[in-house]
């Protein structure tokens, strides 16, 4: 039975790219469908008139996408069941028979103008930036003729039926997109034995909290890959972290913590638990070790017994 | 003598209030000139064309303006040397004679779009979002005809000779946008007893590095008001964090914390110790103030001199 | 039935006292026996041949009695099950109509010479110390004529027929000196709401490892109220600690404690949970109690179940 | 010019050997004195009739020996100047011509009987157990032909003219005693490059406040080889803690350390920096170096001045 997923469009961008990695991933065949905004792709998955999304939850040059933070952290709950990462290039794309010379006004959302703007001054320092929804509607405002050129994703070209004036024009060329896969609440996926746990951290603004819930991490072995900071946007100066952990829900340690966090009125929202496309994770000390915590807990239940053998 | 400033123009902007306040602060007359872009502005302080620049460093809803964060932390040093706060508010602004029915498109920069996003879905349901570089450029783009309104701040409104449709708009009506005044590297303001240290820490990507260097926070006392993170650019997973802590560079217990991320290489920047204009810092503790450091540091020295008297 | 209980004799000592004490919280009634040494009371208790030892585990002033921590680390296991504060008072004892100014050699422990060292200084300037197995043993001697004087007990005066030439002559007048009551391994007494439990810990040769023990109990909100180092008797430098914490071995926090403890290795004995005696331990904080590891334990293992409800 | 030494006698004992081994390393000739008692030997360095006192700190058995413990913590302040390791075997001393089998009592410090317990109960279970002031008294009482033998030093057989009856009979073969050599407070020695620093903690009664300490010496990367407690004689479950650091009072990393506890109000005294005897210390992180003080420091006082050049 196919399974409808929404994604983050038009077509023709890195999120499409995205969509089609994870769903060769997917156990079924799956129907992928543009939508207009992040909010508008989860609202779809919220009201169940798709079964997923795909949206961008960061890139490696410009940090965490708002959106989509602000959206998981603030929210109707939803939960990560799988990741990907997709390289991330920029042309020139323009209609056929356009020169480089021509060119005097280039689109891009700001995240790609941002990505260009060096190119730009020096290949094209008279055109102008023209900030644009999205890379790939700068494309097809090419493809309209409303615009010279745009810096988009090379599936672009594809598309809207656009050339690449210049390839690979972007600052970084080792740049890479990480987008994710939102489902509503449910089971989350067996582990892999090299998984992530995303989740909130909710920090009160007292000296030592951030060291106290850091130290719940330490202390069970277990390591953070990332810790992002987002405005509670109550007040300022108060801050959640969306963090990033080697591990899985059904690890004792990672359990541990997650009690240990919620105890503590810490853990503002558990995010997934999925497998990790970029690498290993580090593995457990043996402290941490599943065997260590059963040991150890069988233990100390036996001497709750006044079992001492 | 006149000195002058830049700021992220056009006119009629928070940025220009910001400008105004921090002005009114500085020792001599000033004169302000809008520079096109942050990136813009802080050209102009650097290569000398301007005493100093006022940019937006992070809103209290939308978190940190990422342009003004990657130029503390990759440009070429400028120190922080003051601060100042403003109130965010938005009115829906026409052109005189407009109707709040007959709108069909509303333009701003789209911080201030997802801040309008709840009234427009509400009360313009019909009406389109247009992406401008930012709130004045929409309200300019409704004074020359091209725009039905803008969402801006209600400064906007006087100098483009525009009127309020309706006002404060935004979903949020406590929001703050913190500004800072940024010259290059020289002396820093004299302490005033309720001042902030900001300063860009890098972490290596070890567990517990980020633990370690806020220990050496909290083992001198020092709190912490804010702890963002923004990635390195260089790889996935790598962070840097700005940091804003209570006290003065000329602090024992700062300039202690200073040396000791230094010799941890784990002190990307310093950024400038200047007046705090919102509240008051948090006290150093006993073991912290500067007559605690001077009476221990004396005793040391003359253990060392063999002096037990 | 009658229990027997062993105690460190002779007759008439401070551990004869505080066995008294102990028996009359006691279920049943108990027949006391006086054991010659420590480890002669603990075999008694390990062979069967008593239920229970009652012996000295450490002074306010002379800190732990080192062959009962030797025993409790290092010999076959035993579990506290009960403990006793006895205030440690030195009278001079001497036969009826001896004069003070006769006294030329007074016997003792040397524990209690040295708490009567002072007294003798200034009052018998010219009198012996002479090192006796045990106050009570002075005494003895005393009584047998073989020693003028003995600093000793009240009630040893009582048991040996002495009269007290000056009372109350060590250097500290609110020394107590703290009994436990040891037993076969077996079920830990019932939690009072005002318990402690004991264990001995090793910490390996490693900078950092004491730090990342007391870090398990302070990220647990269990309060350490005794932690005395002993050598390991394999290496000079490594050492095991005696630890008291607030709490019983059936409170969740304590008992996760324990087993992280186990976990890192660094448990070496569980020394058992039973009712504090000398004021009230630290309450739990908040995240601590038994009601918030419930709570929080039942949520993760329900996200396991994949219910976010 | 010859200096006085005081050691605690008798001649024949441990003690005489480390007077003798560490007058070896004295710059001039050295006459040693036998003294009663510890508290004797150190009243007669404190009153300046010595230059310097040798006594034991501790066995790697038995562990710290208190009375010099208390004399370090509570008497008037000395400074230890350096130390020695003597290992520790026992012999069973006698009169030249007697039968092993005719022994039937056995003199010895306590610390000295618990040492060959097992010895006497394997091969001599009939012999009486003589508790003696220390072990070369016993020696001496063999000597008058007031015992039968005495568990002493193999030197004071040489001492007393006595016979081994038996050789190492102590329960541990490489039992090893730390003396150490006090002097009045002074000059501490240059560093060598392979520096102990001893000072004495001491840390009130609130969670976390050992913690806190632990903490000022890991986060400046200094290893402590040696951390014993002791009750502060006032009330019972407050302690002060002896402490072995790696490192020299002239070190940067280690003066800040004592900066730190000082300000803390947790350093009760500082013992003294001194030539490590057994083995090399640990090598400080780079992050502690002296070089890594000098130029942070540096930086940081140019900041103060305004020169970030």
């Amino acid at each position: 039975m196919t399974e409808r997923w929404a994604y983050l469009g038009p077509e023709g961008t890195f999120t499409e790219q995205a969509a089609e990695l994870l769903s060769r991933r997917a156990p079924g065949p799956v129907e992928r469908r543009p939508a207009p905004t992040v909010p508008a792709a989860l609202r779809a998955v919220r009201d169940g008139s798709v079964g997923a999304a795909v949206v961008a939850l960061e890139s490696s040059v410009e940090g965490s996408v708002p959106v989509t933070q602000d959206e998981l952290i603030h929210g109707e709950p939803l939960l990560i069941t799988a990741e990907a990462h997709v390289p991330v290039t920029f042309d020139l794309l323009v209609r056929p028979g356009t020169e480089l010379s021509a060119v005097t006004a280039v689109g891009a959302h700001p995240h790609g103008l941002a990505q260009v703007r060096s190119w730009l001054e020096g290949q094209l320092p008279g055109a102008r930036a023209v900030v644009c929804e999205s890379n790939a509607a700068a494309a097809a405002a090419v493809a309209a003729g409303d615009l010279d050129a745009a810096a988009a994703a090379p599936v672009a070209a594809v598309t809207y039926g656009l050339v690449a004036a210049a390839a690979d024009i972007g600052e970084r060329h080792d740049a890479v997109t990480r987008f994710v896969l939102l489902r509503r609440p449910g089971p989350v996926p067996a582990p892999t034995g090299n998984d992530i746990t995303s989740m909130v951290l909710s920090v009160d603004n007292h000296p030592g909290s951030l060291l106290a819930v850091l130290t719940e991490f330490a202390s069970r072995g277990i390591n953070l890959t990332r810790l992002e900071s987002r405005p509670t946007r109550s007040r300022m100066g108060e801050y959640v972290f969306t963090v990033d952990a080697d591990g899985h829900l059904t690890d004792p340690a990672m359990a541990d913590v997650l009690v240990a966090l919620r105890r503590r009125s810490a853990l503002w929202r558990f995010l997934g638990s999925y497998a990790r496309q970029d690498g290993r994770g580090e593995p457990l000390p043996g402290f941490a070790t599943g065997s260590a915590y059963r040991e150890a807990r069988d233990a100390v239940r036996r001497w709750q017994l006044g079992d001492f053998s």
